[in-house]
């Protein structure tokens, strides 16, 4: 057995049964050892192939955050890992566990500074992830193995396996168990007492609720807490994944902009932290706080990333809210809108057909403004959202959501600027037959830079500036894209079309992408 | 006068003209000082909108070997950096001066850990080339006048800039005047004459040529030493600039298969480097070499690639053969084939039509093996190749090269699976209305990998490894895709159709693109 086949088979044994790949010369004893894999078992290595790296990596963190165990990725040397760094940066930032595999020149032939040489450890350096490089055939099995079990590793993590090609071609494999991932850490219940304290204070507290909190468990238990003590809860403004709709409590996210989550937190004396960050600007502006906890405010840690954050909460609402129930959201749908597609009435459009169980990818940036609203009391589902604010997720992660969950139907509501950045992945879901409707609002624009060129005080912008922000000269026709790499595509421009489209393609299996043309919002 | 506006100026006065752009919010500041350049002395920057990073590079690269002087690019933080570095890395291959200018955070916001926030200088790293960040905006004229010297300094890199947003919109900008780049080395009479003592050996010689040397001047001073010597010349594998064509010396490119290279090297005793590096294959294979200089040969290098390439040579020509004139290929075109296209067809379409000083982006691949033969006596023209071997080239460098040369005719051979990685850069083309004319050669597979597979001695394969090969499920169609980008374009399935879509194509102004059904030669 050779090494890229006791890779491959250790990965199925470890749970890993997808590989998301864009490979190369130098991975193509891993490519053939994909047939080799003894699927007896029921178990084997289903190959996905995407036509661009940042679709590989984008769907390798889509499919962890609805599977809740990694992909693989196969990536090309240094320059194929470079094309999925960005997505490989939101999935980082997501903490979704990735086993991402490069493939590497022979050892004995890096010396000779080949046209693809280059300094791989500098970018897996970068991910801030596990790293580690196969050095023979016989530890590859032990490699893959802790690979897996370092991306489960609370809070999760991308893996990276840097995979020479002699070692990857060299005899004397070993397949090797699977290792299981460490545990979270428990909060001791002094800690989740002195929460407790805090809480009972009388002084006004926010509750920061991020990570797995975003799921039902912890949700529920955040809305008893909120129930019986008056905290404000609120969630993370980028959740990797968020679980809501009818029938779950529904917390308001921190706002995007500074000025909003400064608003929202107006007042809070004490800002209890729930397996989520101290809130900071997302960008820094000219003589404008980059910290957003409230000034005077105290910062208190319920849970750290790497802990039993449910578990913590759930310990806590036991102790402050025996008794309470949480506060449902009541199923409930916007009215279907009439007329010429607006930033405020396509969310309604979405809100009143989101199908059940549906996943939405979350990439709509600024004409999403007004979607948690429309969506709050539609049936339940989950969002994924943008959570490294590298663009070029959206259609990448529902493709992966797609592959890990294909009796879900998958929405990607999708900016047109980012779109082009992973465009390719419609491809993919094209051959895989996935069932993901993309909405492409197409508001002909970067919309968010015009409104970030005024935020940073820039100067009255000229032409020069706005030709840069400006996506409508030539018009870029969605239909005919998806089209071209096979998906079933059509154009919307009213709120009637877009209901009848939606609708038609939730039906249809199979991807579908609608072209809605939405104004911008600046 | 802010950061921003002191780079901006700086950077026209130092000759750079043309900045390509995919900026956001922290580069904001750059953007509104675009209009802020006095054009007075009738210099301004032009900014040219990408909607992918990898675009933004690669027509930087394109842009630069045509111009010989470089243009700037203008990235968004660590993952915009990520997205460019594939054709960063072709750039650093070819020697292609560069003016890399990436945004940051504010300095005092980096530690506040913000979702975009990363490790810029492990990236930047990873480059190899010349990096500085700018510590406050009244050095940041200074900066910038270092990095367009830098990015020229023999033979050229890309040269960072780091640019955090608050030195951007920083007061005290100055305004800095160009830095004279270093010249190249000279060559040293004593090198000269020794190098001809080698020629004079009457043991067989061979030459490679590479850089600078690929152009006019050195290729007529190689033909005439091979005419006075009988040494062998060849052509570097992935020149960054050939110029070939009638009326100029016509020598053979040193194969990408190390199969092809030995063959052409074969019974060599002596291999003189001339602004090339000594021949390696391109990837491992189990129980092939990695250095592809014949065994016994011995290695002498007339100049290394920081030295006077062409002045060296021209000094040898004149020592060796005074008298000698170059031999030079004579006005020779295929005619024009019928029939269903082919991989041995398409090419003499081409070499038939290609018109007077045109420029190839050749990312061809597999499909264009025959290209050189058929275009060798075709009207005189350039050839970009593929330096670094990361694929998704093509189009951004014709784009590039069409903006640095708006009166030559820009032809685009692409290959399908490649173009798919920078697909978005027909947007500009046609945005820019650039004379660019894109050939996909569409074969539906990584048709490279087919080889690949057998040719690394994997196992007979199976059909998941066949499936992560193949584009033909589904067909990807590429004139909608181009159309969908604002890019008129047409389906060729026959060389008829090639020819007169080709031809109308190159007569009309502004980007065309022509989807051309070539069978996989494998």
């Amino acid at each position: 057995m050779n090494g890229a086949q006791s890779l491959i088979r250790t990965l199925v044994d470890s749970g890993v049964e997808v590989c998301f790949s864009n490979p190369g010369t130098s991975e193509m004893h891993f490519v053939a050892a994909l047939d080799s894999v003894d699927a007896s078992g029921g178990r084997e290595m289903r190959g996905v192939l995407c036509l661009f790296e940042g679709v590989v990596t984008g769907a390798a963190d889509g499919y962890a955050r609805i599977a809740g165990k990694p992909a693989a990725t196969l990536l090309h040397l240094g320059p194929g890992l470079g094309n999925g760094l960005a997505n490989l940066h939101n999935a980082r930032r997501a903490h979704t566990p990735i086993v991402n595999i490069v493939g590497d020149h022979a050892t004995y032939h890096k010396k000779y500074d080949a046209p693809l040489e280059s300094d791989i450890p500098a970018l897996t350096g970068w991910l801030q992830g596990w790293t580690r490089e196969s050095d023979s055939a016989a530890d590859v099995g032990a490699d893959a193995a802790a690979a897996v079990a370092a991306s489960m590793d609370p809070p999760g993590r991308v893996a990276t396996l840097v995979l020479p090609a002699d070692i990857s071609w060299g005899d004397g494999g070993t397949v090797v168990g699977p290792i299981p991932p460490r545990k979270p850490h428990a909060v001791s219940p002094a800690a989740v007492t002195s929460i407790a304290e805090v809480l009972r204070s009388g002084e006004q507290v926010a509750l920061l609720i991020g990570g797995p909190a975003c799921g039902e468990a912890g949700l529920r238990a955040a809305s008893r807490i909120a129930s019986a003590t008056g905290a404000k809860p609120f969630l993370e403004t980028f959740p990797a994944r968020l679980t809501r709709g009818a029938g779950l409590p529904n917390f308001e996210r921190l706002g995007y902009l500074a000025e909003q989550a400064s608003y929202q937190l107006a007042g809070t004396k004490h800002l209890v932290l729930v397996g989520a960050k101290t809130p900071v600007s997302f960008f820094a502006y000219p003589g404008k706080p980059s910290d957003l906890a409230p000034e005077g405010a105290q910062v208190h840690t319920l849970a750290e990333l790497d802990h039993d954050i449910v578990g913590a909460l759930e310990a806590l609402a036991d102790e402050i809210a025996p008794d309470v129930e949480p506060v449902l959201h009541e199923a409930a749908r916007p009215t279907l809108p009439n007329g010429p597609l607006t930033p405020q009435n396509w969310v309604d459009v979405i809100g009143a057909l989101l199908p059940e169980n549906a996943i939405i990818s979350d990439e709509a940036n600024t004409s999403g403004l007004l979607l948690p609203t429309a969506t709050a009391g539609a049936p339940r589902h989950d969002v994924l959202t943008l959570t490294g604010g590298a663009i070029g997720q959206g259609l990448p992660v529902a493709t992966g959501a797609a592959i890990a969950a294909p009796d879900r139907p998958v929405i990607a509501l999708q900016a047109d600027g980012s779109a082009l950045y992973t465009i390719s992945a419609l491809w993919t879901q094209a051959r895989e037959n996935l069932n993901v409707t993309t909405v492409v609002l197409n508001n002909r624009a970067y919309a968010i830079l015009r409104m970030e060129l005024q935020r940073v005080g820039a100067e009255p912008n000229g032409p020069k500036a706005n030709e840069l922000l400006d996506l409508a000269r030539p018009d870029i026709d969605f239909v005919k894209i998806a089209e071209g790499m096979g998906v079933p595509a059509t154009k919307a421009t009213t709120a009637e079309e877009l209901a009848e489209q939606f609708q038609a393609a939730i039906r249809e299996p199979g991807p579908h992408l609608i072209d809605a043309a939405i104004p911008s919002l600046l």
